[in-house]
C-alpha cells in the first residue's frame, strides 16, 4: 500500500466517539505521524459510576491506539478478568457497567489524579504515555458535560440507556447537561485557528451523541466553518444500519431517515466532503442534492488494512478538495483579475 | 472438644485488631452463637488510598469470619488476583498497599456508601450480611481516627509505616489522629453497660496501634472498668517475639520490655485477667507481681482447632475469675453483714 504523504509541517484534526470512531483513528495514527495528528474525543458519555471518574469514548480510543483494546467485546481491554466485577455482585453493588480488572485501574488513577486538581486532558496525556500511544488524544472539553437522554422510561444519564438499558427504551430528545459553560479544549481550539490544519475529519461516530457534543462547545462550529481545512465525515450508517451502536434506532425514533442521507443533511453546511459506503452508492445523487460533495468508498473496516485504507482514502478525499478549493480560488481570483482588467 | 456453653443472654465482647485478633475471633465465633458475641475492631488503621475508604483490620476480621481470608498473607483473600494492581503500575500509579481484584470490590463498595451518607457501622454490616457472616463485627466507631507514626523519617500514616516502609523506620511516638472527637460506637457502649455482658475480651493484638485506639475513645476505658465483666487480655508477644506485625519492634523502640511482662504492664490495672502463652510460664510470678491474675495457655494458633481451644480457655477463664468475684463479693458482703451485726 502507497502510504500517503501529508505535506510537511501539516495536520489532521480527527473528531471522534467510541469504537467506530477510534477503528478510523488508529488507521489514521498508522499513517500519520504523532506531530500531524491530533484525535479529539467526546466526552459528553462520560459519567461517575461506583465513585470513578470514567471516560468510555476518551478510554476506547487510548486502549484501541494502545492496541490492547478488547476486539471481540468492543469496550474496555483484551484478555481482561472480571474478578472484581464477580465479587462486588456478591456484595450487592452496582454490575451493570462492566468493568474488568485492569480497566478498574485506569479510572482509579484518573479519579485520583482528577481529584487532586489535575485537568482531564493533562490525565489522558498522562495515560496515553504509560500506555505508549504517542499519537495526542485531547478530550473535547476539561469541563464536564453530560448526555442526558430522554425517554419514554424518564430521562436518563447516556450510560444508563446505553448500557444499563440496551438502548431499548425509545428516545425523544436527548441534551447535554454543562455543554454551555463547558469550554472547548484550548489545543482544539487552536488548532482549527492554525493555518497547518490540513483537513477536519468528523470520524464514523454517532452523529447525536458522540459527534454533536463537540460541534455545541462554544466556538467549535464557527471555527470548523471559518478554517480552511476541508471538514469531512464519514458516515456511520451503512445501507441503513449502523455499524455499532443505537445511531440508526435514535434517527428513527427521532423522525429522521436512518440513512447516510439522514446523517449528511443533519451535519448539512458544516461539511465541505461527506463520505458514504461503496453499498450505498445509489444515494449519491440524493446526497449531492443537498448541495454536498459526495464520494464512496470502502468504509465498513473489518481489519486493520481497512482501517488503513479508509484513513488513506479520507485524506486523498481532503486532498481532492483542498485543491478544487484552490482551483475554484484561483478560478475567482483570475476571473477578478479579468474583471479588473475589463474595467481598464 | 467439650463446646464451652455460655449461660442463655450472656454476651462476649471481643476487642481486635488484625490477624492475631480475627484468629480468636474466629475461635469465638465458632462456639458462640451470633447472638452472644460482639467483635468490636479498630479503625485507627484506616485509611484513604487510590480515593477508596479503605478497614484493613475490620476486613481481616470480617474475610476472616467468612472464611475467605488469604491465609498465606495474612491479609486480603484466598485465591486473590493482581490483575487491577499490574495495570496500576503499568500507569505508574501508586502500587505498595496491594489490593487484590476481588478486595477492590470491598473498597470500592464501602467507599460508594460512605460517599452516600452510610455509616461504617451500616456498610459493615451490609458487607457482613452479604458475605454470609452472622456474628456481629462493629467498628470502634463511625467516626475517623487516623493512627499516626512518629519516626525518624518523620510523621507517617500507619499504613504508610506498616506496609509501604514495612515498619523499617524507628518509632518514637504515636498518636490517634481524630480520637478526641470521635464517638465510640453506641452499640459497644450499650454492651459495656450492659448486665448481659459475661466477659470483656482483648484479643492477642498489637497493644500500642490495634487496641489502644479502642481504648482511647471516650468513656470506653471507664465502661470497661465499670463493667462487672472480667476484662481479660490475651498477650500477642510469646517468647519475646510479636506472632504477627511490629509490636515487639514497637515495644523495644518505646522502651516497654518486649515480653508478655511489658504487655500486662502497659494494660495495668484495667485487667481482671491476663493469659500468657505455656513457653512463656516462668513469666507467670512477674506478672502476678504486678498484681494481676494470670494463666497461661497454648496462646499460639496454627489452626482453626487452636483458634476454638484458645476461645474456649478464653471464656473458661473468663467464668473462673467471675466466680473468683463473686466468691469474694459474697465473702464481702457476709463479713460486712457480720461487721453490721458486731454494731448491733
Amino acid at each position: 500500500m502507497k502510504s500517503y504523504s501529508l505535506p510537511a509541517g501539516k495536520k489532521i484534526l480527527a473528531l471522534s466517539g467510541g469504537v467506530g470512531g477510534a477503528k478510523l483513528a488508529l488507521g489514521l495514527s498508522k499513517i500519520l505521524s504523532p506531530e500531524q495528528l491530533i484525535i479529539a474525543a467526546n466526552t459528553a458519555d462520560d459519567f461517575e459510576h461506583l465513585g470513578l471518574s470514567i471516560s468510555p469514548d476518551l478510554d476506547t480510543v487510548m486502549y484501541t491506539l494502545a492496541d490492547i483494546n478488547n476486539k471481540a467485546l468492543g469496550w474496555g481491554l483484551a484478555g481482561e478478568s472480571w474478578n472484581a466485577m464477580d465479587a462486588l455482585e456478591t456484595l450487592g453493588g452496582d454490575t451493570w457497567f462492566r468493568l474488568g480488572d485492569r480497566d478498574l485501574a485506569t479510572h482509579l488513577e484518573r479519579s485520583q489524579r482528577l481529584a487532586k486538581g489535575e485537568s482531564l486532558s493533562a490525565v489522558t496525556a498522562h495515560l496515553c504515555r504509560r500506555l505508549g500511544v504517542s499519537h495526542r488524544i485531547i478530550p473535547m472539553s476539561d469541563d464536564a458535560v453530560r448526555t442526558k437522554v430522554t425517554t419514554a422510561d424518564g430521562e436518563l444519564a447516556f450510560q444508563e440507556y446505553f448500557v444499563r438499558e440496551q438502548c431499548q427504551p425509545a428516545i425523544s430528545d436527548f441534551y447535554f447537561d454543562g455543554i454551555e459553560q463547558a469550554a472547548p479544549q484550548q489545543a482544539l481550539m487552536d488548532l482549527l485557528a492554525s493555518d497547518e490544519l490540513a483537513a477536519i475529519i468528523i470520524c464514523p461516530s454517532n452523529p447525536f451523541v458522540s459527534v454533536e457534543p463537540i460541534l455545541r462547545l462554544a466556538g467549535v462550529r464557527d471555527a470548523m466553518r471559518n478554517s480552511a481545512a476541508p471538514v469531512i465525515a464519514i458516515s456511520p450508517i451503512v445501507a441503513g444500519i449502523a455499524i455499532k451502536g443505537p445511531a440508526a434506532k435514535m434517527m428513527t425514533e427521532l423522525n429522521i431517515p436512518a440513512t447516510a442521507i439522514g446523517v449528511a443533511d443533519y451535519y448539512g453546511d458544516l461539511l465541505d466532503g461527506f463520505m458514504i459506503d461503496n453499498s450505498d452508492q445509489s444515494l449519491l445523487p440524493s446526497i449531492e442534492q443537498l448541495g454536498l460533495d459526495v464520494c464512496s468508498e470502502q468504509t465498513v473496516m473489518k481489519t486493520l488494512d481497512d482501517r488503513i485504507a479508509l484513513a488513506q482514502a479520507t485524506l486523498a478525499y481532503a486532498n481532492r478538495l483542498t485543491q478544487k478549493t484552490t482551483q475554484k480560488t484561483t478560478q475567482q481570483t483570475l476571473s477578478a483579475v479579468a474583471d479588473t482588467s475589463g474595467e481598464h
